[in-house]
C-alpha cells in the first residue's frame, strides 16, 4: 500500500460536495422523439395558452347556469336544444337565454354558455327539448383556455431530465424540437497488462477479459451519456499518459480503470497528474479505496480501482452523478429502493462509507460476501445498502434502506 | 355513459393477473454493447470458469502456507526468494519447499504455492530474503479458478432485463453476443376528429395536439418497447378498423388512445371487437375507467381513454407490464419509490383503484388535483400513489408509498 495514495484522501460526501466540475455539455436542440431523459438547458415554455379554447370535461350541454338555478328532479328546468358542437370545429351556434347546445367531451363550448350540464342530469323529453334536473355553476364542466398551461409558463423545468408525461405536454404545445444539454461523452480506458478484450476467443495464463469497460459503458448509458469505450493500456510508464492526450478533447469525463497492483494505481497517478490537478487520490470508501479524482484541463477525470466490482461500486456513487451534472442535472433521477431487515451484523469504520451488495428474500436483506470482491456478486445482488460514514456498523435486525438495481 | 361499458369491465388486479398473452417477441442475438435492459430467453452460461486461473488477491509472495506456521514479528519465517510473477503471464517459476515468488494483485498463483501472504506482513531484510511476520492459511490470498464463476454456470439469469454488472460478467466470460427477445413493437393509434399531429402550427378552434402518442412512446421505450407512432384516425366508422388491419401485421402490441366523448369509446370497442376478442371493456380504476383490453389474433391490444393523462396512468399500470413481458420478462424492474406521510384524506370507492399525482415535499405528499384531469398534472407531480381496490379512503396523516417519477 503506497503512502502517496493517502496523500489527498477524501471521504464520499466531501468527493460529492466538492469535486463539481463547471463543465455542461453544449446545448442542441432535438426532436421530441429523442428527447426522453434528456435535460433542458433552460425551461422550456409555453409558446400558446392550453387547452387553447373553453372545453367541455364531460359529454352534455352547453347551457348558460343561470337557466339551470333551482332545477331539481321535481322541478326541472326546460331548455331549447339549439344545436350540436362537433368535436374539432368551432360551434356554429350561440346558446341564447334558454336555449342549450349539446356538446362532447373535449369541445369548444359556444358562445352565450359559461357551463356544461352532464348528460346524466338531462333528458331529451320531447324532440328539441332538454330537460335539466340538476344545477351547474358557471365554470361547470369546463376548463378555462389557460387552465392546463399558461402562455409562457413553464411546460418543463430546466434541469430535470424528460419524462414521458413531458414529452405529451411539449407536444400538445407544438414543441416539436426541444434545446437540451447533448449527452456527455464519456471515454473508458482500461488498463493492466493482463486484460484482454472482451471478443479474447482464448486466454493465456494470466490473461482476463475487460469486464469493466463493458459494465461502465452501461452505467454510463444509464445515466444519459455516451459511452466510448477507447480501449486498453499497458502498464508501461507513458502509455496511459499518450492514451489520455489521445481521448481528452473529445471527452466530457474521461474514467481510467486501473491496474490491480499498487504499481500500476501509482502509473495512473502519475499519467494524471502529468496533465492536471489531482483533487484526491484515495477516497474513504469500501470497496473503491484506490479512487482518485482529477480535472485535467477543465475535464474531469475519475480513476477506478482495478477490481471490477470495486469500481462498479465507486463509479455508481461518484461517476453517476458526475455525468447527470455534466448534462446540467444536478439532482439524478431517484434510483429503487425498498426497506428491508438486516439478516447479520455489518462491521464498519467511523469515516468510512461501506458498500454491502445485498440479496432481499421477503423483506430480509442478506449482504453477498465473498472470499474477495469478485465480479459475481453483482449480478447475483438484488441491490446494495450504505454503511453510513459516522457509523462503526449496523446490526442484525435494524431496517436498511436497500438500493435496488433495475 | 354507455351501459356496454361495463359489459365486461374488471378490476386492475383481475387485468394483471388474467390478461396475460402467450405472445413473446422472437429471440435474437445482439452485440453486448447493445443489450442493456434486454431480456435474455434462456440463462446465459458460462462457457469457461473464471477467472479461470487461480489468483492471487493480494499484493505480496505465493508461498507454501505450511511454511509459515508459527510466524510472528518476535520470530519470523524465513523464504528464499524465488522470483516473480508477471501480470498476465504465466509463472516461469515453482515455489519450492523454504521458497517464495513475489504475485502482484491478480497475478497467477505459482506452481507449488498454495497461498499469498500480503506484502504488508512481509520484508525484504536481505536480498533474495523475504522475512514473514504471519502465517497465512492455504487458501489464504486467493482465489480459485472458478470461485467466480464455474463453467456451465449461469452468467445471467433468462427473464431479467441485463443490467451493468451483468455485461461485465459476460465481457469477462468472452460472451461477446447475447441471445435476448426483440424490443416488442408497440404500434400508437391516436383517434379523434379534434387531434391533429404536434407539429402543427396554428391550431383551428377545437383541434388539439396530440399529446398522448408522444407520451406514450416514452412509457413504451422505458419498458423496453420499440414505439411506432402510427398516426390519428378520424371517428369515421371503419376508420379505425382499417387502421388496426395495417398495424396488426407488423406490431406485438397495439395501444389505441381514444377520442374522448362516449361515442368513439363505442367506436374503439366496435373496431376491436370485428378484428378479435374483448377481455374487458371497463376497469375499475380512477382515473381510467374507459379502458379496453382485447386479442386480436395473439395480438394484445389496449384501448385507452381519451384523455391524455387516464391513458398514461393507465398504460403505466397496465400496458407497461405487458411491453415487459412480451419481452420475456414477467417482473418488471422496480421503479424508484419513497414514503411520505399523506397531507388530506382522500375519499375512493372500495373495489376500484385510485391513482392519485402526488407531489412530494420534505416527507409530505400533496396530492395534486385540478378541476379536470390536466395533462400538466404529471408534468407537476413527482410519483404517485395507490388508494388500493379494497380501500374506501386513505387519512391524512398516514404513511403512504409513493411511486417516483424518473
Amino acid at each position: 500500500m503506497s503512502g502517496r495514495e493517502f496523500f489527498t484522501a477524501r471521504t464520499v460526501s466531501e468527493a460529492l460536495a466538492g469535486f463539481r466540475p463547471a463543465r455542461r455539455t453544449p446545448v442542441r436542440a432535438v426532436p421530441l422523439a429523442a428527447a426522453l431523459h434528456r435535460v433542458p438547458a433552460a425551461d422550456v415554455l409555453a409558446p400558446d395558452p392550453l387547452p387553447g379554447f373553453v372545453r367541455s370535461t364531460v359529454d352534455g350541454f352547453a347551457v348558460r347556469a343561470a337557466d339551470t338555478y333551482g332545477a331539481s328532479e321535481g322541478l326541472p328546468s326546460y331548455l331549447d336544444l339549439l344545436g350540436a358542437v362537433r368535436m374539432g370545429e368551432a360551434p356554429a351556434v350561440t346558446v341564447a337565454p334558454g336555449g342549450c347546445v349539446a356538446v362532447p367531451t373535449g369541445g369548444v363550448l359556444p358562445a352565450g354558455a359559461d357551463a356544461v350540464v352532464m348528460i346524466e342530469y338531462t333528458a331529451e323529453t320531447m324532440p328539441g327539448t332538454i330537460e335539466v334536473t340538476r344545477p351547474v355553476a358557471p365554470g361547470g364542466g369546463l376548463v378555462r383556455a389557460d387552465e392546463d398551461v399558461a402562455a409562457g409558463a413553464a411546460l418543463a423545468p430546466a434541469g430535470r431530465p424528460l419524462r414521458a408525461p413531458d414529452l405529451g405536454l411539449l407536444a400538445a404545445a407544438g414543441v416539436t424540437e426541444v434545446p437540451v444539454h447533448a449527452r456527455p461523452r464519456v471515454a473508458i480506458v482500461s488498463t493492466g497488462d493482463e486484460v484482454v478484450p472482451p471478443d479474447t476467443a482464448e486466454l493465456a495464463p494470466g490473461q482476463v477479459r475487460d469486464a469493466t469497460a463493458s459494465a461502465l459503458a452501461g452505467l454510463v448509458t444509464d445515466a444519459g451519456g455516451e459511452p466510448e469505450v477507447a480501449g486498453i493500456v499497458t502498464d508501461d510508464p507513458g502509455a496511459l499518459e499518450t492514451k489520455l492526450r489521445t481521448v481528452l478533447p473529445a471527452a466530457d469525463l474521461v474514467v481510467v480503470s486501473a491496474g490491480s497492483s499498487v504499481g500500476t494505481r501509482d502509473e495512473t497517478a502519475d499519467a494524471v497528474a502529468a496533465l492536471g490537478t489531482l483533487w484526491c487520490h484515495g477516497l474513504a470508501i469500501k470497496p473503491g479505496k484506490p479512487t482518485l479524482l482529477a480535472d485535467c484541463g477543465g475535464i474531469p477525470v475519475v480513476g477506478l480501482p482495478g477490481n471490477p466490482l470495486s469500481a462498479l461500486v465507486v463509479f455508481r456513487l461518484v461517476g453517476v452523478p458526475l455525468v447527470w451534472r455534466l448534462a446540467g442535472c444536478e439532482a439524478p433521477p431517484p434510483e429503487p429502493s425498498t426497506r428491508a431487515v438486516l439478516s447479520r451484523n455489518l462491521a464498519s469504520a467511523a469515516g468510512r462509507l461501506d458498500v454491502v451488495q445485498v440479496r432481499v428474500r421477503d423483506g430480509v436483506a442478506e449482504p453477498l460476501f465473498g472470499p474477495s470482491a469478485l465480479l459475481s456478486v453483482l449480478a447475483h445482488a438484488d441491490g446494495y445498502l450504505v454503511v453510513p460514514e459516522p457509523a462503526t456498523g449496523l446490526d442484525a435486525g435494524c431496517e436498511v434502506e436497500v438500493t435496488l438495481y433495475r
